[in-house]
């Protein structure tokens, strides 16, 4: 039997009892990688031989942590001392850092299995590589963190490290149909990942559970609290849902309409959870505006070396992004960042009668098409506040591609928000 | 005559003018580095052939920006695309970066002509490299911008780069007897350079007058309200400055105390400002633990890959700077976190009667010895705090040697702090 369809956590704890050998579950993916790379192309970078050999040895040693014998994918915005990284541009090809960047350092010492680098959109923005979503190959896995959700759906691994700035953890979660958890700003160490706003980049995990990407999580980040334990133990009390419409919601398409409705219609039948509408501040509704403009402007400096001095090198939609960065005035850049600041401020009110809300990942399911990666729309205020976001897959959309939801719960409230993620996920997908 | 002592913003108008050749003025500051490196050390690596031919095509060229043909150096713990980036470490001995960091790429686009990397101490932490001061062999530059601040104090170079995380701009331009600024955090893009903390890593500039080093970092910055006016046209009332002696006195030597002294003194007998005694907010006395428990931890996360895979090749010194930030707890460095938003919140409360603060930039002079760098204590706390900070030369100790001040301003009034700092620099060094 193949293993590359099993959870991390269950085969975590396998390979923990050595019921399971790292190099039959490393093998298996690799299998799964050889049977379908030619149709998804998940991955700019497979270290087969390298991922071999380190399974062979961590079945041989001792239990080295928390991801021992997983096989995990890095995406290519996240340098690594032994495979290339490239950021999804050609301005790189072929290029070799001289170090692992903090979270693959520290995965790799957890005892996680690198299978490879996964395909990151150009400079993770929002010019697509090559990646097809695996439900359907005419539409776009969604980006930044293309090949890592794309890789993880189509069960060639079972994590995979992505980053998002805007929408790139949420979004390709959503259209793949898979978890992705993003932690409170800062959460998990971004040392040696490609800077593209220093406001906004946050790392995070994906997987196709919340307990496994909380399994990965906690291992990068040290906070043990984030694995997901039943939320009944921890609460003693129903969990408090925030039906979040946002500001946004004349984006949201019909299929995610159906998605919040049906959510809300399932919640408010569980017991153990109370559904309540919630009404964001006022000042959240130019939080988008903001935060496209913080980004826009960090994005502009952060690239300034590609920018001045491989412009040509750029794609034509990465040119006008770096114009339209410069195009904004360090007047309107001030301003962004304070109604940013003003807006974390007003956070807590929040959270003050809800534990975590339910809200759009993104306006749909997967447009078709490969050339764009969709909008992150519904992703960039929970970007700009930091707080802890987590996509959990929330039903089919009428063309039978997956459509999902945000947990989001208050900053440093990860472990919360994880364990609510996880009981409304076995909610919403209860047959 | 030689330009090497020319003061950046009279050369860059000579420059701009003309009157004074790109080429003259890089030859002028790479002969002083030929007579003096050999004592001094304050360079990884010098570019002689690059700087003279980019020299000259700034002579031939058009106008590139405020740093036209100025010559700059580079801290090594900068990413530079066609120099060897070591970030003081033998794991990095002769590593060849791909890209420029952001600042450095807008060095160049503004004109600038790069000399060379300067010295830093191994990985910017405490375990100092070879570098001297250059008012006595014998006594430390401070770190860990060491060879930046030598490299400017010894006339090899106007203008250099630096890096602050603790204490690394203020106390080697302090021991220098040179200018540091560093910005309000953020105010320098920070991609390209080695990650030490996420949360206080601040970029900034040196440079021999408070004018040279806000040209540096408004070229760099895009601020050009930061170039230094004459306050008088700004404020229209006196200058109101703070007499702060911070809740880390304790540690003032006999020739900070003095220079503190003699700095009130001169104020208060100067047109045009006004001084008062500032006592900081009680919760500020546990700044300076807290900010050391964010920095020890993060720096054992962003240093993880060295740390993992290449424990032995580091100083003694740093690995016990990594154990000890591995035995900061979660809980520690959360409680330390929310001690710095909360000190953050109250600064505004400093500011209500005073525009500037005027303080210790270190314990006293540039202590005796190579083997340590000195004591960051007296910066702790404004790196923590975000602010704008411009350390001055402040008269000499009992031995001769430099001793500095540091004028602090509210976060995002950069300007108004070095308008003031340049001022203050006047009275202090008044016969």
């Amino acid at each position: 039997m193949s293993h590359h369809l099993l959870s991390a956590c269950e085969a975590a704890e396998q390979l923990a009892q050595r019921s399971l050998r790292a190099e039959d579950m490393v093998r298996d993916c690799l299998a799964r990688i050889d049977a379908r790379e030619g149709e998804i192309q998940a991955w700019s970078h497979v270290a087969r031989e390298a991922a071999v050999t380190r399974a062979r040895a961590l079945d041989q040693g001792a239990h080295q942590g928390l991801l021992h014998g997983l096989p995990v994918g890095i995406k290519d915005l996240i340098a690594t001392a032994d495979m290339p990284t490239t950021y999804g541009s050609p301005i790189y090809a072929g290029h070799q850092p001289a170090h692992d960047a903090s979270c693959v350092a520290l995965a790799r010492a957890a005892g996680a299995v690198l299978i490879g680098k996964t395909v990151t959109t150009e400079f993770a923005t929002f010019q697509p590589n090559q990646t097809r979503n695996p439900h359907n190959l005419a539409h776009t896995p969604g980006g930044s963190s293309s090949g890592s959700a794309a890789a993880v759906a189509d069960g060639m691994v079972p994590l995979a490290l992505g980053t998002q700035t805007a929408g790139s953890l949420t979004r390709p979660a959503a259209y793949c149909g898979v978890v992705a958890f993003k932690p409170s700003f800062g959460g998990i160490n971004r040392a040696g990942v490609k800077p593209l706003s220093d406001t906004l980049d946050t790392v995070g995990t994906l997987a196709r559970s919340v307990p496994d990407a909380a399994l990965f999580a906690a291992a990068l980040s040290g906070r043990t609290d984030w694995l997901v334990r039943p939320l009944a133990q921890g609460l003693g009390r129903p969990l408090r849902v925030g039906h979040c419409h946002t500001y946004e919601w004349a984006h949201a398409l019909p299929d995610t309409q159906a998605a919040m409705h049906s959510a809300a219609s399932r919640i408010v039948r569980t017991n153990g959870m109370a559904l309540q509408e919630l009404r964001l501040p006022a000042d959240f509704e130019h939080l988008v505006q903001a935060q496209t403009q913080v980004q826009l402007a960090e994005q502009a400096q952060c690239l300034a070396y590609e920018r001045l001095q491989h412009f040509e090198r750029l794609s034509p939609r990465l040119q006008g992004i770096m114009n339209a960065g410069l195009a904004v005035t360090l007047a309107q850049y001030d301003q962004a960042q304070a109604w940013l600041a003003r807006c974390r401020a007003q956070l807590a009110d929040v959270f003050t009668d809800v534990d975590v809300l339910l809200t759009p990942s993104a306006p749909g399911a997967a447009p078709a098409g490969l050339d764009n990666t969709g909008d992150p729309i519904f992703c960039r205020i929970w970007t700009a506040l930091q707080t802890p976001t987590v996509n959990i897959p929330a039903g089919r959309a009428a063309n039978g591609m997956p459509v999902g939801l945000q947990v989001v719960g208050p900053v440093a409230g990860d472990a919360l928000t994880l364990a609510a993620a996880h009981a409304l996920q076995q909610v919403l997908l209860a047959a």
